[in-house]
């Protein structure tokens, strides 16, 4: 386990589509140090994805791809029965279209992590999590997979010999077992600064996911998700990166953590 | 001018989209050195983009990325008026899609040619051309553009200073200024290999164009496109081959033509 | 019972899409008495659907919305997870867009049968059979509900005080519980009309589903479904029309039933 | 000329979509008394429509569809080319599914005002307007066609026996052939309540549009369009409703203007 002296800070944008918006990128993009940008399938199209690309480049901000079932009205939350073959093409599709817009900016997309559904099906079903593995593998055996600690798609990420970054969630509650407390159930989600940087700094402390429960799974953190949407998201990110850095963890891009 | 001892010859495959097929592209990939694969906007979709690309690498066929308006239902050939930056993003994500398919395959995708309404619109109109040009070399100044000869996406090319291959089409019948006889008018399409082959051989042994009424527009050929859908037109596209072959001129891909 | 001296012949029709191609309906249409006409979620844009709507009134054949998952590329294939009110919204869009069809043309909608995914999951799932039951009760009172017999959808149909039609498959075997073999089991599918009348037979003089072990399960039977893809497709449909009317038994469409 | 004892207010809505919001409608539905809601093809989705039709109808406001090019990502905002017979049918659709939607919340759909680009061709051009005319009056010739006054598309729907409402733009500047300043131009686009009603007052008064230099081209004035995105929209459109109220003129819906 390395000096936890570096940390990643990553959350999710570019989900503005056509005429519509979505979330304050620019403000996040001064608070993480990697982007995880959505790729047309749920969220963004072409100029979306060109402009947050600009945008995270400006600011040293590492790219990652954030592909999702093919589902824009539905935002890649509703589950969906693809082929391993479907699958495995549509998410090196998407992938390769960041890496293709990110090329045309003079950037490099150096991550990936699923989206919605696509992600929580891959964090229980092994299978599903080797086809995404096998994606990114397929495409670039040098992109990291940003997988949450504890779920089957970073075990399948290690197993297809991917480097893989182990996320927790700031505002995301965990049971016992390591998966998070369902949204339906109360305190699934942790609101505003002085309830998420608590339990941010209690998992840092103990190497470990802490389950409401009190329980705690060890594990490597290797980034902290934070999200950019909803009243005071933005200033919660802003309030756990300053505790990070106040205590003294440096907040980088995800290919400057030790591999 | 160099001597015509090798010629290249292309034609669009990965039409088919979801449940539907269109075309035979075993048969063309067989007959043509270079395919035009759709991208996912016009047709095609990542399932059928990875199995167009594994059977090409796996005869030889170089890739070239066919990017499209997004338009599935129209296929690409209603015209849009897209702005400058929307086009350009979705021809990087187009092309960048196709690169990371490839990707995948262990391939490479080496060449661009535009498809439908949007090659029509860039064959004569310079602003639009140039959008194309400037999508291309944003993402890689080796791809090689496709273009017919003396068309306005021609001259943007070779502008932009991409390397520009110039294709001249087997079935179609030219107009005095160089323009394709458009389809309205009768003439406009020429069937069959006895139509064809003499009408391609007249090209290229005048090196350029020759309209309905018998002018020349000298130009040197790269490439002869040929069309796989319709009853004959695997044989007509086989025929074609079979008189370039006879006629001692190597059918080669696109990346094996003199620079 | 009514005496079986009348009975339905339905096909899913329509599905093309765009510039893709799918099925023979003018010779389908000459076939059956009710047309099942895609909506545009998994098959079908507006111009197939009028051209559809236009043939099937040409040939007295009654008119039915065949709603799905939206979910072209899948062609709606793929189980999905919407919501109950994201699913009733967009069955009523489809019906009513069909709807709207029918009248530009001079018809009615005078039926109702999902397609795909959905259908099989409304055959087994209570709750959502009670979403499509909702959504075309809400829509029109009058709109009869095209179901398989002994399914979750029939049932539901019934308790929402609908006019429910029960189907049987001609190529399709059941097992003893009255649901289909699935797909991936030998011998789910029958091929060729020496194989399908004999089924379709059976089950009329039982008024039952047979399973493959000779299992009876009573049922009325007020339609038979019959597939018009595939090779020797159409020419079974035929021979099953033919076998009826040799038997006796009227070709209607579904609103010529006794309600 | 009927005494101008009565008008309508028109907005469009329901221009939501999936997990993007647009717009405030609950405030502009308390404004307006005709709403013009998106039908899928460039906003809206078939749960936000309903949703719309629902708190409309709760409102007394009466229900239009607002049908667009097949354009969600931008929003029917780019022109393109659609062949006649695809076109109508796609209005066909748009409308019928609308229609759909209405009746399963007891409603029903009383006018059709084309959106974006194919509202802009279709003020300008003849055929295209009649493909729209066609369209409306083939699905139900009661449907109030509401059209820029002194345009194209108003012009057609007189011809196609249509009752055509004519509507002024309450925050956009007319040119001397009576139609809109290009939002191009300066001064094209009218803000704030101090300029958009004094705009309107003018032209009620003189029963007439009034051009940028002052020229007027007499017209019957049966609706405003107010808009309800951007800042002070939404007060923008109660002052000019105030307006109307307190000049003794009764804001009604479409149907209940005098035919």
């Amino acid at each position: 386990m390395h000096p936890l002296d570096k940390i990643n800070l990553n959350a999710d944008l570019g989900e503005s589509f056509g005429a519509w918006s979505m979330g304050d990128d620019p403000a996040m993009l001064d608070v993480v140090a990697s982007a995880n940008i959505a790729c047309g399938f749920h969220a963004g199209d072409p100029l979306v994805m060109r402009q947050t690309v600009r945008a995270a480049l400006a600011r040293g901000v590492s790219l990652g791809a954030h592909p999702s079932f093919p589902d824009l009205q539905g935002f890649g939350r509703r589950r969906m029965d693809l082929s391993p073959p479907e699958l495995e093409a549509g998410l090196v599709y998407q992938i390769g279209a960041l890496q293709g817009v990110a090329a045309a900016e003079g950037g490099r997309v150096t991550h990936v992590k699923p989206h919605g559904a696509l992600s929580n099906m891959a964090c229980a079903d092994a299978a599903l999590a080797e086809t995404v593995a096998r994606a990114v593998r397929a495409l670039d055996r040098d992109l990291i997979l940003l997988a949450p600690a504890h779920s089957a798609l970073a075990r399948a990420g290690e197993r297809a010999g991917l480097r893989v970054a182990l996320e927790v969630f700031a505002d995301r509650a965990y049971q016992d077992d390591g998966q998070l407390v369902p949204r339906s159930q109360p305190g699934a989600v942790l609101h505003g600064a002085e309830a998420c940087w608590p339990h941010v700094q209690r998992m840092l402390e103990a190497r470990a996911l802490v389950s409401v429960t009190g329980r705690h799974l060890p594990t490597t953190i290797d980034s902290v998700c934070v999200h950019g949407d909803g009243a005071g998201a933005v200033a919660t990110a802003r309030a756990i990166r300053a505790g990070l850095v106040a205590a003294g963890i440096a907040v980088v891009p995800l290919p400057q953590l030790p591999g």
